[in-house]
């Protein structure tokens, strides 16, 4: 085992020990470049986050310090940049949201807990060497759940955003309404403060600025504006409101006190009633925060040829989450946006990373008096923006090209996430994706082939112009063979030998079977007796070397007799044919 | 769609008006044999499946007349015998056991709402084309389930056998446990009464007694006989308590006065909150009698190339437990003993079946005065011989030896059944046979291949010796590429590009390939791009027609470019190889 892990993620079980000895002044400059760039993006974000998840926004800073360090060092990718992100941050909401939790210190243990049930989970995961559990989650149903959620953040956000007077509901069609009934209620500074927020942040990434940008500042300078659209908006909003007092004046809500100094590590108070009731959940937040963390980082290791081991990536962000949660912080996962920042700002290791916690930390200590009249609007803004991209309609354009039963599976999980909840949402999408692909496989094509011309080669007699044989049917089945197929293939064989009265063998050609299950093996069987009663062998064909295998562990071999299994349809046809009908195939010419 | 179910089934909507019309005489003294005999054995059977149901012996009767009749007018099958069955009697009798019911009438609601039920939802089954759902149901999950239900049947009729005095339990292991705490209550008249009785009727069956018969008795006679021992257990145990009064003298339970005469026929009376609370066990016995009927109904049409169509056996199984509910009855189904009965007794069409029904109802009309003396401990006998064939060693061996995992998954089938109850029990079975099927698939078998001698056969590098080119890598995925698998594809291809740095071209041979997803293309579209950046070019070969007609819907193959979809793989090798290497290919000889 120990071996094996070492292989995949390249020496060691901890990544760190990799590259730190070997590191050098070159990789550097990039690492501190990048490493500056995402504390700049992290801080307002992981505040913003924290307030999405219906917490102070310390907390999301908290979430920056132990869990990236923790990264850092356990993780198998060089550029993820770990920290509270939004779909997380909305589920964590939820659950507070959906608790009626009346002190603060509930609230933040909920946060806590879900932080160190999920990190606990990862890690169970990866000891049980269960990360392909992601697997049964199809493209189509993450990308209706990542839409659905962008949806319910977007409009959470229009409250502070916009400053309307409206009371924190749990499901995203009482938010609707709410926000329809609060429409008077907006407040005008804090709208002007909110959608300018939004101005500066999108505005700072439009081409045209991006072009004038590029030629009025060095390049150094240039590669830390254009990515600083939020510490402006932050910057601007709280001169703004400090200035001309619009916290008092104009109903402005602001951030407020902040407490300084760095999270105190503690560890979380225990309760198993508590525990229960937030497993399904933590669940969920384990799964969704793995699964963009680890397609996040291959996408980027993909683009300098290195390896990401997802079993690795287990570990890491089960112990980044545990960490969260001994240093009073909340779930984490590794970001899109961010990591692309990092990635694209240069960073080569981790210890850009480490400079991001670095960064963060010094903020926690000197630097949150400064944060007192930040308006939350423009934390608000910036989720909408950051969100804004997860809206995916295009995949959903995609996918009805191709498939329409996947989209509708992308619709069912939307809509699912939108009325029922993430949870039971996303499980549904899972369920009907998962049934779709059964369904499809339990209806199998099936060809009844015909030698093409004088070749050795056997095509569908729908298709082809090809010579078949009155005594030996040939059919291919384009699929495993498995209880879901097995009653249509009875009935698909049983009709088939009714409707061709003179037919003596059946060949079943199984070419694109790449598994035979025991379900799969009883129906074998029960064909070989009912054909065998009517004066009919059963035979097979091309039968794979793994199926074979497999088939040699029981006496299948014995009872298919006198039936045989042939390497190839042209031996099988060869054979029972005795020379009739095949006057294309020089070998039987003679009748 | 009228043409097509036509089609299916013959000529018509009701197959009773295909055969009826060509009726010859032929066939009479069959069918007349049959009915008789299958009647025989019919009337205890019915009233010792109502008890085991937990319903007055009548109410098995009840279900055996216009349940029968409906069937024989509208079923695919002209040999399955329809009546009360083991599995739904316990079903039914788990349900009546688990709601603490106080009085005879609910009980009987109880029993008549689930045939109404389960009967409804067939119907709904039929008009939806839902008979496929049953195909998610493996093999070995239907062979724990029938063990289980084996076992709790006949544990749960010692009770009755042994004459023990117990209280009724709703979970196996309390009534296994209650079992052994009333051990010493046995009462010794019951306990000799059920014993001789699953002596008489076993012993009927054995080969000795068997080949002692044949040479006493006319041929006849012999085929009525062999098949009665229930009847003669019946006869021989009811004289016996008359003769030696032990309903009064030792204590031993008798059936008491049925009431004589037909069921009225009367419109079931609607109770919502009690159908809602039903519906989950009605799913249930509507799934598992629908299951058994036709894997009982296909297994004797195959004998006689006849057909049977799942569709139609919804419609006709749907209104045969419908017309049970009308009748008074309980759910039914097409039982397998019985039907082999029917079978080797002559049946030729379900005229026979017809006269099973007038039979019974003969029989409730003028005979049940005689049965006021029939000791349960025989009616006991009766179920548990019956119930004994049930208990299936023999898959669970022959799974195991084929498929580790499948055989795991029957033994949490039994052992769920067993423990959580039946409809959680089969319902965590299937999910977990789902889960492995899943699992398998997400982890493909992949060979890399080359070319084998002279040929045009591309074999796997690891079992043949082949050639192969260090700048075109051929890769067999044996699998569908669908979402369980795109992550394992996605590692696997990316490993081996990080391996084989020489590599130019990556050529994916799809001729195992029936189905690609919208994630797998989601997959192909990402690796095209990652290809692309490090110097490799994706190409595909082998596509099959349905796979390809489905890619041309989308723009695929134009991002795919330079990337190109080959006819075969020697033609892709051919192309991209440029000479080199192949130096056992004529076409490239030079070099």
């Amino acid at each position: 085992m120990e071996s094996e892990t070492k292989n995949l993620v390249g020496q060691s079980r901890i990544p760190l020990l990799n590259w730190l000895p070997s590191y050098s002044k070159a990789l550097l400059s990039g690492d501190i470049m990048a490493g500056s760039i995402v504390a700049i993006v992290l801080l307002p974000q992981a505040m913003a986050y924290a307030m999405l998840a219906g917490l102070p926004p310390q907390i999301g800073l908290y979430s920056c310090v132990l869990p990236i360090l923790l990264y850092a060092a356990l993780g198998s990718s060089r550029t993820l940049a770990v920290g509270p992100v939004g779909l997380m941050s909305l589920m964590v909401g939820e659950v507070i949201g959906g608790l009626n939790l009346s002190s603060g210190a509930d609230v933040l243990f909920v946060a806590v807990s879900l932080a160190l049930l999920s990190g606990g989970l990862l890690v169970l995961m990866f000891v049980l060497r269960f990360g392909s559990i992601v697997n049964f989650i199809s493209h189509p149903v993450l990308s209706g759940f990542t839409s659905a959620a962008a949806l319910i953040i977007g409009v959470s956000q229009l409250k502070q955003m916009l400053g309307l007077d409206m009371p924190r509901a749990a499901h995203f069609y009482e938010t609707t309404i709410n926000l329809v009934n609060a429409a008077h209620t907006i407040n005008p500074a804090t709208a002007v403060l909110g959608i300018a927020g939004i101005a500066v942040i999108s505005g700072i990434r439009t081409p045209v600025l991006n072009r004038f940008l590029v030629g009025l500042l060095p390049k150094l300078l240039y590669a830390v504006v254009s990515k600083s659209g939020p510490l402006i908006a932050v910057i601007g909003g709280t001169v703004f409101v400090w200035v001309f007092e619009l916290d008092r004046t104009s109903g402005v809500t602001i951030v407020g006190e902040i407490p300084s100094g760095l999270p105190r590590l503690s560890f979380p108070r225990g309760d198993w009633e508590m525990f229960v009731q937030l497993l399904p959940m933590a669940t969920v937040i384990a799964i969704v925060g793995f699964l963009e963390s680890v397609s996040v980082a291959k996408a980027l290791a993909s683009k300098k040829r290195q390896k990401i081991d997802a079993n690795q990536e287990l570990l890491a962000l089960g112990c980044a989450n545990i960490g969260a949660a001994f240093s009073g912080g909340y779930p984490v996962a590794g970001g899109l946006g961010r990591s692309m920042v990092n990635f694209s700002a240069g960073a080569n290791t981790q210890l850009a990373s480490v400079l991001t916690a670095l960064l963060i930390a010094f903020s926690l200590i000197f630097l949150t008096p400064l944060l007192y009249y930040l308006p939350r609007a423009v934390l608000a803004a910036i989720i909408i923006v950051a969100v804004f991209g997860l809206f995916d309609l295009k995949t959903l354009k995609h996918v009805w090209e191709y498939d329409k039963a996947e989209a509708a599976c992308l619709l069912v999980t939307f809509f699912a996430v939108l009325i029922i909840g993430i949870e039971w949402g996303i499980l549904l999408g899972a369920l009907v994706s998962i049934g779709i692909h059964l369904q499809r496989s339990s209806e199998p094509h099936i060809a009844i082939v015909g030698r093409v011309g004088n070749t050795e080669h056997f095509r569908n007699i729908e298709r082809h112009s090809v010579t078949t044989c009155s005594r030996v049917i040939a059919m291919r089945v384009d699929e495993n063979l498995y209880f879901a197929n097995t009653s249509f293939l009875e009935d698909y064989i049983m009709a088939l030998i009714a409707d061709n009265q003179q037919a003596k063998h059946l060949v079943l050609i199984c070419s694109a079977v790449n598994k035979i299950d025991s379900s799969a093996l009883e129906l074998l069987d029960t064909l070989i007796e009912r054909l065998r009663y009517v004066g009919v062998n059963l035979h097979l064909a091309e039968v794979k070397g793994p199926v074979m295998d497999q088939l040699k562990k029981t006496s299948f071999l014995v009872r298919l007799q006198p039936g045989q299994v042939f390497l190839s349809t042209h031996v099988a046809m060869q054979t029972l044919d005795s020379g009739q009908n095949f006057t294309t195939d020089p070998d039987f010419s003679s009748e």
